[in-house]
């Protein structure tokens, strides 16, 4: 039975599969960017992994993708109002991922 | 530049990609299992991505393995105390995993 849209985290695993979900909602919190911007803060992403994962994310409906008519085009990138709320995720996985890399470190 | 280790997003990001990585720590979640429990809890999982995923897991310090000298050998796994942590981000995940499912449902 497909779980997607019936389980919290069978879905939320589903949403943030992949290399780049989080980091992207994560640089997204609260801020609107373009693309550029977008790809210089994830560094080592390449322009069609970010194309692709970009839309899925908005296919989703996570984020909104806005085009101003100028020449050449603005295109911006946010957070819809359900891709916001992801921030109390975020905000524990900073807290947990700071605990796990100090618990790491004195382990090695 | 490596963030994984450094950055408290990639290095959880990196932790729980894949398919079945939030799932497993979530069944793991206060609760010592064996492999069948867990291969039954997940449904559609093989046996060798779910000894592939355990492994990956026990890796990274998030889980442990323990093998008692029984015949047949008893194998139950639980989490660790950073793995335990998880708690915290996987209650919010099952908060907004909750919300976007009613999301989604409004919205179709």
């Amino acid at each position: 039975m497909e779980l997607f849209g019936k389980c919290p985290f069978v879905t939320t695993q589903k949403l943030i599969s992949g290399k780049w979900a989080i980091l992207i909602l994560h640089h997204l919190d609260g801020q609107t960017k373009r693309f550029g911007q977008l790809q210089r803060d994830l560094g080592e992403i390449t322009q069609s992994t970010l194309t692709k994962q970009l839309r899925y994310l908005e296919d989703e409906g996570l984020i909104t993708r806005t085009v101003y008519p100028e020449v050449p085009p603005r295109v911006e990138y946010r957070l819809t109002a359900i891709g916001q709320e992801f921030h109390a995720v975020l905000e524990q996985i900073e807290v947990w991922g700071g605990k796990y890399i100090r618990t790491h470190k004195e382990g090695n």
